[in-house]
């Protein structure tokens, strides 16, 4: 596995990865890797082949926090990163500077406008845009016939897809799996933060899209959503460090929000425990 | 030459001039081919060389209309633009109809936030935010290594090379010259436009930066803007069917205005004739 600083050679091995003829597939990262990110680079390396090449960024991107949020904070392990993405398959870590992906004068943003704006985007509402105009470089710098998403993020990956095809990026999005802990939180480089109480309560999270599943499962007609959120929203009130942001349920293509609650209906939600904001979200 | 109708077959064609080896160069038009637009296909002819291929696409983007503009009545000729574009030495014309561009439901723009703002962007302020877009789709589907563009759309080219320098898009920028009628009026589209009167009067742009450049090269110290402004507005005024919008002067590759004008200082200005808009611009 090589490692990448510079925007000149990552054109340069990825161009040659390409010239080969077998598949280069990116995984975006903000690095800080833990079980997840390895089960996207392990997807990525099924999807490359044995020839092929898989690319794992590791870019902490200020543009995707907002100005009260966590980047200087955030957590970074290049060492430790480095070997994780060795043992899970990585062939090329492209880990540039700052100044290297965000030139003095950078002016140009990717904006996508209508999944953008609920749920994190309403909350967070720079967030998107930093996360798209980031994809947008790195699939221009690298290239991939295909780049592989979390679905912990999963508004994210809606929102990557839709500027994928609303801009002809000729590259297939591929979106994995949450992996979780073994109380069901899911794994996240935020769960860090938590403080062994806090931890304890974060399961919540998992326990609101559990108790909604077992709602719909058991239900003879789609549920109203409103009633189903008021009934969610006191579980989490129940978690004395845990404060609800949002619960939405909303179509999992089309991000639509429901109205009415019914099998394949999805749920997301955002639960801040101190400063330390979780998300997660699951089909019901 | 071929003509090509669909992004399937464009990505087709062009995915395989690349695998050529030989430079594949993008004129991107909104068709209603004229001179100018001539001499950037056979600059893009001469970038290609013999066995390179040069794609021109004819493409009205209704994304940088205004909405009071006039995209519907936008001169349109597909039958004379395919033979101008053959007999100029295109390889592949690229005419793709509203719905091949803009799917139902599209929402990502490409936005540049600092040389879009003045200029054509304060007059139009959603004009280049629909110019980036169409300029980023198109770079993705055909993937060239140059794309060319006209120099009378001096702020389009600047907001263009910003655009491709901050997404990474691995394309050369190459902007060719004016080309004008023979009183000087520049070639453009819209001329068609203008009544015999206003025909005559709209030789007035080019005048305006005649005058300029010659204030500039009899002074001995670089001059007031505002008052050479002002000069060469009571010029736009004494053309009776003339409306002048702006006249601005500003470094040509930064867009800063420039408080006092040199030689090397670069003036723009754009004049309406009813409700034809004409712009023109110039090295000083």
């Amino acid at each position: 596995m090589k490692t990448i600083r510079t925007t000149r050679a990552i054109r340069r091995e990825t161009k040659a990865a390409r010239a080969s003829g077998h598949p280069v597939v990116l995984v975006p990262t903000m690095g800080c890797l833990h079980g997840g990110h390895l089960s996207l680079i392990r997807r990525a390396r099924q999807l490359a082949g044995a020839n092929g090449t898989v690319v794992v960024s590791l870019f902490v991107n200020k543009t995707q926090f907002e100005p009260s949020e966590d980047f200087a904070s955030y957590p970074r392990s290049l060492r430790r990163d480095t070997a994780l993405c060795r043992e899970a398959g990585a062939d090329l870590l492209f880990a540039p500077s700052d100044a290297a992906i965000y030139a003095d004068g950078h002016s140009t943003f990717v904006v996508e406008s209508r999944l953008a704006k609920r749920m994190e985007g309403a909350s967070r509402p720079t967030h998107f845009r930093g996360v798209t105009t980031v994809v947008a470089k790195l699939f221009n710098l690298v290239q991939p016939g295909a780049a592989v998403f979390g679905a912990k993020d999963w508004q994210q990956a809606a929102v990557i897809r839709q500027m994928t095809v609303d801009l002809d990026f000729p590259i297939r999005i591929v979106v994995a799996p949450t992996v979780r802990e073994r109380d069901g939180l899911a794994m996240s480089s935020r769960n860090a933060y938590l403080s062994p109480a806090e931890r304890e309560q974060a399961t919540v999270l998992h326990e609101v899209i559990g108790t909604a599943r077992l709602a719909v499962k058991s239900a003879t007609a789609p549920l109203p959503a409103a009633a189903l959120r008021r009934r969610l929203m006191r579980l989490v009130d129940k978690q004395r460090l845990a404060k609800l942001d949002y619960i939405e349920f909303f179509d999992p293509k089309t991000l639509e929000p429901a109205k009415r609650v019914a099998r394949g209906t999805h749920l997301a939600l955002a639960v801040f425990f101190g400063s330390t904001r979780l998300i997660d979200n699951g089909r019901l």
